[in-house]
């Protein structure tokens, strides 16, 4: 059996950034998988081999008529035929020296005693080989920035995020692809996502791992409902958290759930007590809600970490002001944080400067006769302010002297600081295209002031863990 | 002084149903408040008078010169001068007959001595003269049904929300606008918005009374930073709760937040620990984050009250199923609910009829091969399972076999059935539409899986408390 051996790319390398990629189960029909995917992978920049027993060639691409036809030994195979052809089309990769193939197929472990026959001796093969596999029964993986893209989702319905520093493992395609959907509606982008699906071969802490390399990973967010090695999960995140944010929900945490995850993977849902401490420990961000999962992972991945809890809160409206403050500092449904007392120094020049009107204490409200010039000079007086760590700004276009332009005094101030500055945005299209030019420029903006100062608690529990020095008595 | 007499509407009917409004301080400016307010009352279904003292009309409206010279005695004054000017106008409103007046502008209470003096003065003119006041320092009202918008904000940075069931009564006028606006983008109605602003006179326990008498409210939505009479309040909702879902936030929880809260509109916050528990005997759903309020607020207003806490999840993603079934059941993060247990005749109906290949137990999983003839059978056949109080459906259209179409098999479903129906979309625009679809024809939808869950947790929770005999042992 030749093993081709043309490309020097570890596996992984393979899977996320592939020079050549083959489709096989290729179609011209665009309401088959293997339509749709390889549609999208044209727009890569992989070279593409379509493969298909008897067509010459699809959208004026050159098809091959099987695996072992193929010119290279290409990097990665996604194999969108039936379950039954699935056995022989893997041995052909193996044979012609694929580096890994994703199994798009279903009807492997999912679906009973068969399945889980053929899913071992799918596996079997591929050990045998050399090669690695993804799934099966997975969406396979998106990379924004190559344009590898395997999802068999029309992109009218599931428009994909633009490139990002988010890495996303998912033991759901479908959890996955609705919540990057809302991601990329928010303007917020994505380095990658890999869908585990069945987990047969790859599986997450394998990933987390090569992803804890990846210069351009922010931060990792992972939907499991299992874990695969879960003694080895917590050892490599102990290991890998320092320097990349890890974000995850464990779902299937009640008995309905993990019944309904151990039909829908096949897998075993862990129990939900032992899981729950020692991800902590490990320096694992636990959210409990899909959404919460890349709100946090969105704002570890750009916001520098803050050196204390100490909060200014600048609003163009007393109530965002008083929310704002009660989400930092109540006893219940808050973060944790403080509002910082801003020196007598401070709220005089606040005062003098710019709002002879209305307050200058923290949080400072600039009200509805703000304008674009007054959010600019508060943001620089806070700059000078040492008793401020990091700053949570209501970012509202209603007042008569506020307009878009807002979003380019706080996105200047954002990179011009050392403090994390995270917004809110509330409202409808408006506030959408806020937050989508903030969240582009790298400043995480959220609809919701809860969903904001959330996200503000994620860094500030994380620099708490990373550096407790700096937060004194009140470190844990 | 003569006093007007010719309407025979109370003050609040006034306010929120005038034939009449005058508009003092009107401007052809669109950039003031006068201006704004003007060009926006001229769309309501009620006569409007701009008073100008020198301009003889605006945008083609006979202006008079002075509220004196009005040629009726109008049921509402919207007062857009300066703070200078009120004094004076407020009286001539007094000899006018007008029942309401709204004070728009701030300078009173919340600005120190001299404005509380003032404000008192205020209060006592119009006590005096037998009118009511709303504010100062206040928006005012919308009342969508019938175009009765005092709101000075442009319509472009804050669409106004459709008619609908929900009466919002607000302390933040910004609070109000910006999820009022979210609300409209997601095709939520209101029955009405009102600013209370410095509460001078009008307060939220009259409002609140007087819409519990109003047959097109279908729920209230409060946000106080601090009540105007805490025990009256409880005394009114335990009255009114029975017949009015109210819900409730109660803002400056936190130090913080109430120090900001006594800045923003000059009142103290009250203890948040005497108010915790109370609320909750009185029937008062409290939420903790203003989209939570209308989260709840509208599932409370369009849903029926189900019969008892067990769930009928229907999902097209195996994820899906397992994040709602945690949410639903889990210990943590969950809202104490039960998923249904399906009968085994409903289950072998559901595998013989739909289901040969998914998940016949609940979560019902129609996967990626889900149709709409799938979801409407799916629905027939749990209206007919005794074991299901509630149905909880993610509506996502990326399968290929599902669209928008989806909405109306929902929505027939919802309309035919005594059970409430509560979806979630997640996603972008696509999910948006699904939403706003589905949200105009009375479903309660959401953007995230856990905040659906929530609603329909709202709603057990007072079904449960309406109606303890229907939860037996489970009652609290």
């Amino acid at each position: 059996m030749p093993k081709g051996g043309g490309s020097p790319l570890t596996a992984l390398d393979a899977l996320f950034n592939p020079a050549s990629v083959a489709v096989v189960g290729a179609s011209r029909d665009p309401t088959k998988p293997g339509g749709l995917i390889l549609r999208y992978l044209l727009d890569s920049t992989a070279r593409v081999y379509p493969v298909h027993p008897s067509v010459s060639e699809i959208h004026g691409v050159r098809c091959f008529p099987s695996v072992r036809a193929l010119p290279e030994p290409v990097d990665l195979a996604v194999i969108a035929t039936p379950v039954d052809a699935t056995l022989r089309v893997l041995q052909e990769c193996v044979w012609r020296g694929v580096r890994v193939a994703i199994l798009v197929a279903g009807g492997f472990g999912e679906t009973g005693e068969e399945g889980r026959r053929r899913e071992e001796e799918v596996v079997r093969i591929a050990r045998m080989g050399g090669m690695r596999l993804l799934g099966p029964n997975t969406l396979g993986v998106l990379v924004p920035r190559s344009g590898v893209d395997t999802l068999f989702i029309v992109r009218e319905k599931a428009p994909r995020p633009g490139p990002g520093p988010i890495a996303f493992i998912s033991q759901s395609g479908a959890i996955a692809v609705t919540r990057m959907t809302a991601a990329a509606w928010e303007g917020i982008g994505f380095h990658s996502f890999v869908g585990l699906g069945n987990r047969a071969d790859i599986q997450e802490n394998e990933l987390l791992a090569y992803l804890a390399t990846q210069p351009a990973v922010g931060s990792a967010a992972l939907y499991l409902e299992s874990f695969a090695d879960g003694a080895g999960f917590l050892d490599l995140a102990r290991e890998v958290s320092g320097r990349l944010p890890v974000c995850l929900v464990k779902a299937g945490r009640s008995p309905g759930g993990a019944r309904a995850a151990s039909l829908h993977t096949g897998s075993l849902a862990g129990s939900d007590r032992v899981v729950g401490g020692v991800l902590r420990q490990a320096g694992v961000y636990r959210a409990y809600d899909d959404e919460e999962l890349i709100d946090v992972a969105w704002a570890l991945a750009c916001a520098p970490l803050p050196r204390g809890d100490r909060v200014a809160v600048v609003v163009s409206a007393g109530g965002h002001g008083v929310m704002l403050a009660d989400f930092l500092e109540a006893k219940e449904h808050a973060v944790g944080l403080r509002l910082a007392n801003l020196s007598e120094a401070t709220q005089e020049r606040l005062r003098r400067e710019i709002l002879p009107f209305a307050s200058v204490a923290n949080p400072i409200d600039l009200t509805a006769s703000a304008t674009i010039p007054m959010y600019e000079r508060v943001l620089s007086i806070i700059e000078e302010e040492p008793g401020v760590d990091a700053v949570l700004c209501s970012v509202q276009v209603e007042p008569p002297g506020l307009d878009e332009r807002l979003v380019d005094v706080l996105t200047a101030y954002a990179r011009s600081t050392t403090k994390p500055v995270v917004a809110a945005s509330v409202g409808g299209e408006a506030s959408l295209q806020v937050r989508r030019a903030l969240n582009r420029a790298g400043v995480p903006a959220y609809p919701s002031l809860w969903r904001a100062a959330r996200a503000l608690g994620a860094l500030v529990e994380r620099a708490r863990r990373l550096h407790p020095e700096r937060f004194g008595a009140r470190a844990p």
